[in-house]
C-alpha cells in the first residue's frame, strides 16, 4: 500500500507521459518490494516554473539562461 | 499545533464540504489528543484525475471504465 | 481514494489514539465527500519537538516556556 | 541536497517575492547547514483560501470576518 | 529535475532495495520525460505500522487479522 | 499562516541549528510576503542517507565515493 508522490515542473506532460509515470512506478515497486498494485498510489504534481527552485533560482529565470545560450551559439 | 494535508481527487468538492472537512479534522485532532484548535492547519489539494494513479491506472481511465461498464448493464 | 497526512509532535500519542485518527478521518471523507473507505490511505508522522517550529520557535523551547511558566505560580 | 516545500495561500505573492523567497531559503540552508545551492530545491505551493484552514474555519471565511470587523470601526 | 517521495511501511525494506528504488524511478523520469537524473531528487519515508492507515485500519491491525486467518486455515 | 517543511539528510544537525532554519525562514516568510510569525509553522524532516537519493545513487554510496576520492589524494 504505497503512495508516492512525484513533483515535476509544469511543462506539457501529456495524460499519456503521466499514465506511463503512473504504471512504471507501481510496478518498480511491485518488482523490488512485492507490494501490492491494487492498493499503490501515486500523485502527481505539475509545478509553475516561477514556483520551482534550484541553485538558488527559479526553473523559469533558469530556462530563459538556458535559451539565450543557444541563441548565442 | 497539528498540520493536516488532504488530497482528493477534483471532482467538484465544493466549497461547503472543504470547510465540513476543515472543521471536521480539527475538531478529532482536539477529540482524540486535545489539540489546540488555534494553530491546527488544514490544506486540502485538489489533484487532476490525470494526475492520481492507483491500481496502475489513471483515475481518469477508471471512471471510464466505471461508466462503461453501467452503460453495460 | 484520499491520501491524508497528518503531523504531529512526538509527545506520547497511544497506538489507540492514533487508530482513532485513523478511524476518524476515514469516516468524515465518507460523511461529506462519499469517499470510498476501502482506498482512504492515512499517514500519520510523528515529528521530535526540536523540529518542529511555530512563531519562529520549536516546540522543545515553547514547552519549557510554559513548564517555567506554570512553575512561577 | 536539502528539499523545501513552502505552502502559502494563493494571494497574489508575485514572481519577484517567489524568487526571493527561493533564493533566501537557500541561502539559509547554506549559511547553517553549509548545504550546497546548486542541488538545493524549493518548491512553492499556493493553495486556493478556500482549502487552507486554521482554527477549523478557512481562510476564505477568516479573510471576510476581517474585512467586516474593518468596515465596523 | 523531479523530486519524488516514496512512503512505504517500515517493513524490513533493505538497503539495496531502497537503492533499486531510487534508480528505478530516477530511470522512470529519464525514459518518460527526458528527465535530468543529476538534479533528480527521492525520498523515501518508512512508516511504522502503526502510524499507516488503510480501510479505516492501522496496518497494525491488518497484518494480525492476516495472520490469524493464515492460523485457522 | 505558512507551512514551510524542511527536509535534509540526517548527518548530525544539531538543535541549535534547526532552530536556526525555523526562525531564519519565519523571518523571511515575514520580510518578504509580510507573512505573520505566530501561525507560521516549520517542520524538519531528517533523513537517513539510505533514503535519500541523487542522480540515481543513494546518498549512502556517494558519500562513500567521496570519502575513497579524498584518500586517493
Amino acid at each position: 500500500m504505497p503512495y508516492v508522490n512525484i513533483k515535476i515542473t509544469k511543462e506539457g506532460a501529456t495524460a499519456e507521459q503521466k499514465a506511463e509515470l503512473i504504471s512504471g512506478v507501481t510496478q518498480l515497486l511491485r518488482d523490488v518490494l512485492n507490494k501490492n498494485p491494487a492498493t499503490t498510489v501515486v500523485v502527481i504534481d505539475e509545478v509553475e516554473t516561477d514556483n520551482w527552485g534550484i541553485g538558488g533560482e527559479t526553473v523559469t529565470v533558469l530556462r530563459q539562461q538556458a535559451a539565450l545560450k543557444q541563441q548565442d551559439q
